[in-house]
């Protein structure tokens, strides 16, 4: 529609960071599962809002996926392309990782798993 | 519980490739989009029976997704750690991408957007 939305598609299908977040959605339309009774859907809400606030919406996207199958590790955050996995993330990890991670290019080793 | 379980969890935290499918998912737990309408759910059948019929199940993780941003190419498949994005892909493309990018590591030139 706009010259904004047409700017970012362009560029959005590289960007620099891949923050895929368990949402726990499921192929038949459900969303139910540990990652999402958890509070993942906040993790999202959160990653956005960080991304927003340091300037980062036009290297780093944020995709709800669902199972990645280790749900006892839950919330799960996987971060391409350095296949980065992340596990039992808060919201306040959410700030750790943009400001290390996503800003500084070094993983937080505490949470990966 | 089994063996099985266990080595996968433990092996698949570092796919050689991991395929993002998109499903339309939304956080707030609905199931409606371009790609979903555009029979993505069938892909990702298609990706996991192939994955299994070529013995790539200990390589190749599968995971559905919410929107990408770019709806009028769905259904979009993303593929890390390259950040290949292949859009408008049908089932009979699947076979394609598991054959040629999958097993041989080459991109599908033709369904990259």
């Amino acid at each position: 529609m706009s010259g904004r939305r047409v700017e970012r598609e362009v560029f959005m299908v590289s960007p620099k960071y891949h923050v895929f977040v368990c949402a726990s959605c499921r192929i038949n339309g459900t969303q139910k599962g540990f990652c999402h009774s958890k509070g993942s859907v906040a993790l999202i809400q959160k990653f956005m809002e960080e991304i927003d606030d340091n300037d980062l919406t036009g290297e780093v996207m944020v995709t709800n996926t669902g199972c990645f199958g280790i749900c006892d590790k839950g919330p799960v955050v996987v971060i391409y392309p350095e296949g980065t996995w992340y596990g039992n993330v808060t919201e306040d990890d959410v700030e750790t990782i943009v400001e290390q991670h996503l800003i500084g290019g070094e993983k937080v080793k505490d949470l990966v798993i």
